[in-house]
C-alpha cells in the first residue's frame, strides 16, 4: 500500500499509473507537481490526482513514493529541485526510456545514487503524451523494466516492483547499459526511422501525389512518427551512444540491402526477406 | 456486367475481386488458372471461382475479363501461354505492383502492347497472400491505379473501371513512371525498411534480449516484415530503379538525422521530429 504518491509530470505515464492505483485501491492520495497548473487542474478534474502543487518541497511532504516522470531533459532540474525536501521513508523511482542518463543527473545532484532511488521504465506509451490520453489499463501486460544499481535498497525495489505489479505490469530487471542498448534498437530506432521516412517522402519531388496514395503498409508504419516530437529529442540525446549505434547497425544492413537489389541478387534478397518474416512471425 | 472473368494466380487479390464480384453479381462465371490444382480446388471449395484448369489456352476460352494476379516475375510467362488464344472481345489486366516491368513484359510477349491490355495494381494487401485470406470488402475504400498508354482502347479502360469500382474501389489513373516512384516510396520502401529493420535487430549481439523486450512500436512498424517474402523479392527486382532512387533519399536523410543526433544539435532534432509529425498528421 502506498499513503502518498507525488507525481512529477502528470502525462500519460504517470497519469495511467494513478489512475490504475486509484482502481486496485492501492493507494491513499496522489499529490502532482509541474510548472503548469492548468494541466494539474485538469488532471484532479478527470480523477488523476487528489491535489496538485507547483511547489516541489510542498509536492514530496508526506510522500512515501515518488514517481519522476518528466520528460527526459527535465529530469534533473526536478530531482535538484526536492533533494533537500524527500522524506526518510520516501522511495523514489523515475519513467525514463533511458536509464544511463538518469542516473547521471540523480548522481549529479545527489553525489551519489541514494539507495532508495530505483530507476525504472514502464514500457508503454500511445502518440499521444497528456494526461486526457491516460488509461488505468495501460499497464496491462506490459512490461516494466528496473535497472537497479548494486547499493539500490532491496526494500526500495520491491516497493516500487509491488507497485508496477499491481498496475497491471509484468516486472522485469537489466543492467543499465544493456537496457539503454535493448530500448535503442527496439524503441528508439523505430521512431527515428519513422520520423526519417515520412520526411524523406515530405521532401521528394512528388510529395503531393506521394501521401494521396499512402498504402495500407505506411500508416502502421508510420504511425510512431505521429509521435511527441520534444520527447523523442529528449531521448535522442540522452541515449545517444546505444542509438548511433544501433543506428549504424541498421544503415550498413540497409546498405547491403540495397547492393542486393541493385546487383539484382535474387536468391539473398528472398534469403534476407524470408529470414526477416521467420524471425517476425517467431517473436510476434 | 462481365460473362467470364479469368484470373490467373488465384491468390488473395484475385480471390477478393471474384468475392467482390460475385456478391454484386456483376460476374456470371469466375474461371481460375494456375500451376497448382490443390490450391485452385481450395478456391472452389470456397467459393471463389466456378471452375479451374490448369491449360491457359482453356481458361482464357469464352473469357471477357483477364486479370493476371501472379507474382510479378511469373508475368511474362503467363501472358506468352495466352497470348494466341485471347478472343477478341476480351479485356485484359494485371495487378502488379510496378507497371513498368508489367508493361516491358507484355510488349516482350506481344511485340506492341495490346489496345485491350490495361495496366491496373490495386493498392490492396495483407501479409497473408493466399486465397484463404480473401475477402469481399478487401477493396471498398482502397485505391485501383490505372496506368493507360496513349493507344489503349478507351472503352477496356471503361470496363476494367467499372470492374474494380463495382468491388468498391476508387479508381485512378497515373501515368507508368509516376505510378513506379510513387508506389516505391510509399509501399516498396516501407517494406524494405522493415525487413532491414527486422535483420538489423536479429543480427545484434544481444538479439534474444531484443526481441523479449519488443515495445508497442516494433509490432506496427515491423508488421509489414511478415509480408510475403517471394513477392516483395519480385518487386524489388521489377521496380529496382524507382526503389533505388527512393532508398537513396532515404539513406541520405538518415545520415542527416544521425548525424543531428552525433552532434546533438537539439533545435535542428526538434524540427525534423515535428515536421514529421505535422506531415503524418495532415495525411493519415
Amino acid at each position: 500500500m502506498i499513503q502518498q504518491l507525488t507525481i512529477f509530470g502528470v502525462g500519460l505515464i504517470g497519469g495511467s499509473l494513478a489512475l490504475a492505483l486509484k482502481e486496485a485501491g492501492y493507494c491513499q492520495q496522489v499529490v502532482g507537481c509541474s510548472r503548469n497548473s492548468k494541466h494539474l487542474q485538469r488532471a484532479v478534474d478527470l480523477g488523476v490526482i487528489d491535489r496538485y502543487t507547483l511547489d516541489p518541497a510542498e509536492a514530496v511532504k508526506g510522500a512515501d513514493m515518488i514517481l519522476v516522470a518528466v520528460p527526459m531533459g527535465a529530469m534533473q532540474t526536478v530531482f535538484a529541485s526536492i533533494a533537500d525536501h524527500i522524506e526518510e521513508k520516501a522511495v523514489m523511482t523515475d519513467a525514463g526510456s533511458a536509464k544511463g542518463s538518469v542516473i547521471a543527473a540523480v548522481k549529479a545532484v545527489f553525489g551519489e545514487i541514494p539507495a532508495q532511488f530505483v530507476p525504472g521504465h514502464p514500457i508503454a506509451g500511445r502518440e499521444k503524451s497528456s494526461v486526457e490520453a491516460a488509461l488505468a489499463d495501460l499497464y496491462v501486460d506490459h512490461k516494466v523494466i528496473l535497472t537497479p544499481l548494486e547499493h539500490t535498497n532491496l526494500d526500495a525495489i520491491q516497493r516500487v516492483r509491488e507497485m508496477w505489479q499491481v498496475a497491471g505490469a509484468e516486472v522485469e530487471s537489466l543492467e543499465v547499459e544493456q537496457h539503454d542498448a535493448v530500448l535503442a534498437a527496439t524503441s528508439h530506432l523505430p521512431h527515428i526511422l519513422a520520423f526519417s521516412f515520412v520526411n524523406s517522402l515530405a521532401e521528394s519531388a512528388q510529395s503531393d501525389k506521394v501521401f494521396h496514395y499512402v498504402a495500407g503498409g505506411f500508416k502502421d508504419f508510420s504511425r510512431i512518427a505521429s509521435s511527441d516530437p520534444v520527447m523523442w529529442r529528449d531521448i535522442c540525446l540522452e541515449n545517444k551512444q546505444a542509438i548511433l549505434s544501433a543506428l549504424d547497425d541498421y544503415q550498413q544492413n540497409l546498405s547491403n540491402l540495397s547492393q542486393l537489389i541493385s546487383n539484382e541478387e535474387s536468391e539473398a534478397l528472398l534469403e534476407a526477406f524470408t529470414r526477416a518474416k521467420t524471425e517476425r512471425d517467431k517473436h510476434i
